[in-house]
C-alpha cells in the first residue's frame, strides 16, 4: 500500500518553542523516506496554525486538536501513516491511546508515558490493534552504537562484567526558566521522575542495547539538587545484570559545563569498549591483549546494517539528527512490512517506566547508607 | 513570487554511485526552505530515471539531458528555481553555463569549473543574466567557522600574523579505484589540478574566510606520488597574505589514516584560534593573556546570525550535512530575495581556480629549492 | 641540624621487583632536598644486598632488617634522617612503629595500615614520639590538583553540589600473576580490602583534598569479579559529603583498557572543575556563564605554592614522578622545621582506613537493592 | 674505572636563572647513575657560588670559570667524569673544546655551537682526543619516539612517503623579555638563527630520527614576525629526503596559545605514525587496513630497549624530564665502555647547523614566490 512513495508524517506536539519536534521532522525527512504533512502541534488552534507555516505544511492540516486530526486525515485519500507524538510527557499516553485506536502507527518521544501503567495499556492497545508502535531511544540510532553492539554480540570483549553509563548535563543547575526546563520539572506534565525519566532512562536503554543484557536490580540515590524544585534532578544507581554484571549509571542535570555528555563504558572478560555521544564517530575497543583500537565511520569491519546507517564517508562528521534518522529509517521498514529488530519499542518503554517508578519509589526509602564513624 | 513556499532544486548529476548529490539533497531539504523535484541525474537516461525513482521524485521529472530538464522545467508551472551542479569538474562550467542562459539560479560543487577563463565566463553571465549563484564550499557553512571568522572581525585575535591551514587525507594512497576516485585522477574529467582542485581550494576558501584576508602569493610544492598518477596527490603551499601574514597550506590524499583532517589555526598579534573539522562544534580560543578557552555551541556570545546556524543544543552534534545546510539556508535567502553575504559565490571560485592554475604551473617550473651540503 | 645539606632517606622494602621503591627513591631525590643512604630492602639478606647495589648506595648500608637498620643508623653521625616504608600493607605498621619508636621521620605508603586500630595506634605514637610523618597520597602532589584545590578554596565554583571520583584499572582483570598483583590480592598482606584499599582510597583522600570536604556517609557496593580472587576487584560507593554534596566513587581493576584512569569532577553551583591523571596538566574550569577554560602550566593565575611546584615551562609534560617529588619537597619542608599543610599526614591515613574497613563490613550486608519488577 | 659507580658531572652554566641547567641536572641524576658534584655554572664567581649552594654541591666545586674547573678537577681523585654545557649557544664552542681538549666527556646542548664550521671543529676535536661527546636533543628520549622509530624500521608504515613536522610556540609572541628570551634573540649569544636555532633544529632532527632518513633538499621561509626583533622567529620549510619523500617543517614562536606543541606525523606507503610531545606516552599508529591503534607504555610488542626506557607501569605519566634522563642513560652507558647508537652526536650537530645556515642564508634569497594574479 505505501509502496515506494513517502510515507507521511503527521506531529502531535513540536509547536512554537519546541525543541523536540523539529528534530523529529528533520530525523523522518532526512533521507526522503518520510514528509510531514500534517499536525495538531498545539492545543491552541492559532499556535499549532503559526507551527503549520513555520513547517511548511498545507494550512488545512494544521489541526487545533489530536483528535481533529487523526478524525480528519482518516478520511484523506493521501491520509498520514502515522504520528509522531512530540509532547511533554503527559501527553503522551492520550495521544498514543488515541492514535493508535484510529488505526494509526505511532513514533513516541520518551518517556514512553508518565506511569507503568499506562506503558503496560500503550502494549495492549498495540496488540489489539496491531500497527507499529516505536519509541525514539535517540541514541541507539548512533552507527557506533550499533557497532558496539555488534562487537558485543560477536563476543569481542567476552563476558560482560562492568557497567559504567553516565549522562551529565548542567543546563537545569539554576532555577529553571523557559519552556523546555519548565515543564521537565512539573511532576504534573513530566511524571514521578525528573532527571532520571528525562535522561536516565536513555542512559538506561543505552546500556541494556549495547550489552544485550537486562538490568534486573538496582539501588537507586535520586536526589533533588537545586533548591525549590519537586523533581530530581540528579541520579546515582547501582546495577545488576542479569548475568551478574554490575554497573553504574549516574545522570545529572546540575552539572556545570556538561553539555549532554552520555557516554558508556563496557568491561568483559577479554575486552572493553568506549563511547561518547559528543564525539559519536569514535568507537574504542580494547582487546584482551592491551590493543587499543578507534574505529570510525569508513573502517573496514562493519557489518552492512550498520555500515548502510553512514550517509557519508569517513572523516565527515555525522551527528544527532542523523541518529536519530537512523530511528525513522528502521520505523519506514517497519511501516513498509519489513523488520527493524533493534529499533525500540513498547518493552522498551514499559522498562524504563519501570526504572523510573522504582529509583523513585526506592530511593525515598532508601537504607544502606553507613556513617565513616571517624 | 518564492513567497513561502518551498524552493523547487533540480539536480544534474549525483546519479547512482554518487557522493556528492546524495549530500546536495539531504542539505537543501534539511530546514524545509528547499524540495527537489526534478534532475538530470545522469547522461545514461536509464540510470538517470533510475536515481530519480531512488530520490522518489515524480519520474516525468527525472531527464536524461541537462538540456531537457532545463527546456521542460521552463515550461512547467511549478518550475524549478533553481539548479544544483553535482557533476565532476568538467560537466560544471557547460551546466552552469546553460543554467545561467535559461534563466536559472545555480549551486555549483566547487571547484567552479576546470579553468580560470571558464570561471570569469561563469561570471559575466552571472551578471548578463542576473541570476543567483554560489558555490559549495562546504565548511564556511559550520557554525562555528562563522564564529571564528566573527571573533577574527572583531578584533578578538589583533593583527594575524600567520596561518596554517591543512586538509590531510588518505583515500587515495593506492592506486585508485572506485567511482570518486577514479574521476578525480582523469585530467579530462577534473581539470590541472588533482589534489590542489579537489581539496586543496577547500583549505584556501577557509582561509581567506575565516581570516578576511586574500592570499596575495604563493610558493607551490604539488607532487604526484603514487606511481602513474596523472594529478597531483599531495600539495604544500607557503602562502603571503595581503596583509604581510605568513602561512602554509598542506593538503594531501595520500595521508594514510586522516580521514578528512581540515583543520586551521590563526595566530594574530593578540590571541589565536583553532578549529577541525572532525570535531567541528569546537572552537579554541587563546588569548593574549594566555586563557585557552573552548568554545561550542550553546554558549553565550555568539552574534544572531551564529547562533540561528546551530538546531541543537550544545552536547548534540551537528556534523557536515547540517553545515552543507546551512549553505543551502543561505541559499534559499538569496533566492527570496534576502541577502547573504558570507555565502561562497563566482568571486571565490574564481580565486579557487587561478589559485589551481598557478599552483600547478608554478610547481612545475618551481625554483628556490637548495641542498644541504652536510 | 639538617640545615641546607640533603637529607638522608632509609628506605624499608622497595627491594628487586619492587614498583613502588623506585619511584619513592626517584621522588625524594628529584629536587636534590634528599638522598638515599640506607635501606632494609628484603627481608632476605640477600636480597637487601643486591638492592642496595642496584641504588648504588654504601653497601655497609643495605641491612637485612629494619631493626638493624634503625638500630645501626642511630649510631651513625650521618644517620638517616628518616624512612620511606615501601612494602607491601602488612608491614607498614610495625615499620611504621619501630621507626618512631626508633625516633625518626616516616615517609609512609598508602594504605597507612591495614587496619584501623593501627592506624589510630600510628598516630598515638606520632603524637608520643614527635615525629613527623607523611602519607604518600601521590596524586595530591600534581600541581594541577592543588591549583583545583585553590580554586575551590577561592570560591571559583561556589558551593560543592556533586564529586564523580573514578579510579579504572584493567591489570587485575585476569587471575593475577607477578608480585605486585599476588601481594595485593593476598588478605594476609594487603588487609581486608583489595581494589578499595590499593586505589579506592587514592580516590577517596583525592574527593576530599581538592573538595575540602569530608565524606559523611557511604553506600558501598565491593565486588569480587575475577574467579577466585579472595578480596574486592571493583568498586562502586555512592557519597555524601559533610555539607550534603552528593557523590559517587567508582573503582575498578578488572577494567580492561583502563590504565591508571584516576579522575575527578567537582560540580558546584557556580561552575565545575575536571581533571585527568593521566593528562595531569590539563585542568578544566566550567564557569557559571558557560565559559570552558583549560588551565595549564605557564598560565598566569596560580598561587604561588602552586606555580613553584612546576619544574618546566608550560608544554614541557610533568608527570607522575615529578607530582610524587612534590610530596617529598614537602616532607623535606617539615622535617627542616618548615609547615606542609597539605601533605598528607596520619589523619588522611585514618580516615582511609575507616573508609576501608567500613565498605568492606558493610558491602557484605548491604541492603537497599531492588528487583526491577516487569 | 668507572666502574658500577655514580658517574661524576660538571656543569657549565646553569646558574641563577636559568631553565635548562636544573632540567639537565634533575635528568642526569634521575637513574642514579650520574651525580652533579661540580660546575662552572656563571662566569660571576659569585652567581657561580650561589648555584653551587642551590644545587648542594661541595662548595669548593663551585667554580668562576671552565678552565678552573676544568683544571681543578683534572687533579682531584675523584674528578668529575664529564662536563654538561648548558650555557647560551655561543659558549657552547669554547666549552666543549677546553673540555674536550682538557679530556672530559661532553654532554652538549643544541645547537652545537652558532656555525656549522665550528661544528666540525668540534667533530675533529672529538676525534682527536678520543671522548664520548653527546647533544641533547630531547625529544628523541621519549620511549614512543624511540617505538616511533622501531616501527618504521621493522616496516610497519612501508617506504616513506610524507613527514609532516611542527615546533609552534607562543612564548615569544611579544617583544622579548627575560633572560631566556633575550639571548635567544641575540645574534651575538644564538648565532644566525633564531626559530630555527632554537626550535627548528628540533625538528629536523625529530624527523630524521625517527624516519631514520636524512634531508637532502631545503626550501625554506623564515620570517621576522615581531617588529625590532633581530633574529627569525617563524620558520617554514619544504623537504624533500634522501628517498624523495616530501615534507614540511614548521616552527614558529609567535604563535600564541602554543607552548611546546613539537609533533611529527610519517605517511608511509603501507601505514602511517603520529607522536605530539604534549601527550608524549601515545604513539599512534595507522595501518594500511585503516585500523587506527594508539600505543602506549604498558602495551605488548615494545622491543626491550624501548621498554626499558620506561620507568612507570602504564597510565602513570612520564614527561619531558624522564625522556631527558633517558638520554643521560643512554651517555653513561657510553661512558662506561657500552654502545648507545642513537644517543645524538656530533653528526646530528652538525647537521643541524648545517639546516640553520642554509636556511638562513636561503631565505634571504629566496626566489620562487609567484603572485595570485586574479
Amino acid at each position: 500500500m505505501t509502496g515506494q512513495r513517502r510515507l507521511r508524517m503527521g506531529m502531535i506536539g513540536g509547536g512554537p518553542g519546541a525543541f523536540i519536534g523539529p528534530v523529529h521532522r528533520i530525523a523522518a525527512e532526512l533521507d526522503r523516506e518520510i514528509e510531514l504533512v500534517a499536525g495538531a502541534f498545539s492545543a491552541d488552534a492559532e499556535r499549532s496554525k503559526a507551527a503549520g507555516e513555520r513547517y511548511r505544511i498545507d494550512p488545512a492540516r494544521a489541526y487545533a486538536s489530536v483528535e481533529d486530526m487523526l478524525a480528519r486525515e482518516a478520511n484523506r485519500p493521501d491520509s498520514i501513516d502515522f504520528v509522531t507524538i512530540a509532547t511533554p510527557n503527559h501527553q503522551h499516553f492520550p495521544a498514543a491511546k488515541a492514535a493508535l485506536e484510529a488505526g494509526f502507527a505511532v513514533m513516541c518521544d520518551k518517556p514512553v508515558t508518565t506511569t507503568a501503567a499506562q506503558a503496560r495499556e500503550v502494549e495492549r492497545l498495540i496488540r489489539v490493534h496491531g500497527r507499529p508502535f516505536a519509541l525514539s531511544y535517540t541514541y541507539s540510532g548512533y552507527p557506533m552504537v550499533r557497532a558496539a553492539r555488534d562487537r558485543v554480540m560477536q563476543g569481542a570483549i567476552g563476558a560482560i562484567r562492568k557497567v559504567v553509563v553516565e549522562y551529565p548535563q548542567g543546563w537545569l543547575a539554576k532555577p529553571e526558566s523557559g519552556k523546555q526546563a519548565e515543564w521537565r520539572s512539573d511532576p504534573a506534565r513530566s511524571g514521578v521522575g525528573g532527571c532520571i525519566a528525562d535522561i536516565g532512562v536513555h542512559a538506561f536503554h543505552l546500556a541494556e542495547f549495547v550489552t544485550g543484557l537486562k538490568v534486573s536490580k538496582i539501588l537507586a540515590d535520586l536526589g533533588t539538587v537545586v533548591p525549590g524544585r519537586q523533581l530530581d534532578d540528579d541520579c546515582q544507581l547501582l546495577l545488576r545484570f542479569e548475568n551478574g554484571a554490575r554497573g553504574a549509571l549516574l545522570a545529572s542535570q546540575i552539572a556545570i559545563g556538561e553539555r549532554n555528555g552520555l557516554s558508556i563504558r563496557i568491561y568483559g572478560d577479554k575486552g572493553a569498549l568506549r563511547w561518547r555521544q559528543e564525539t559519536p564517530w569514535q568507537l574504542w575497543l580494547f582487546n584482551e591483549d592491551g590493543r587499543s583500537e578507534l574505529l570510525q565511520p569508513g573502517d573496514l569491519g562493519f557489518p552492512d546494517d550498520v555500515a548502510s546507517m553512514m550517509r557519508t564517508p569517513g572523516g565527515h562528521p555525522e551527528g544527532y539528527l542523523e541518529a536519530f534518522a537512523n530511528l525513522y529509517r528502521d520505523f519506514a521498514r517497519l511501516l513498509r512490512g519489513g523488520s527493524a529488530p533493534l529499533l525500540p519499542g513498547i518493552e522498551d518503554g514499559i522498562r524504563g517506566m519501570v526504572l523510573i517508578e522504582t529509583a523513585v519509589a526506592h530511593s525515598r526509602a532508601m537504607s544502606g547508607w553507613v556513617d565513616l564513624a571517624i
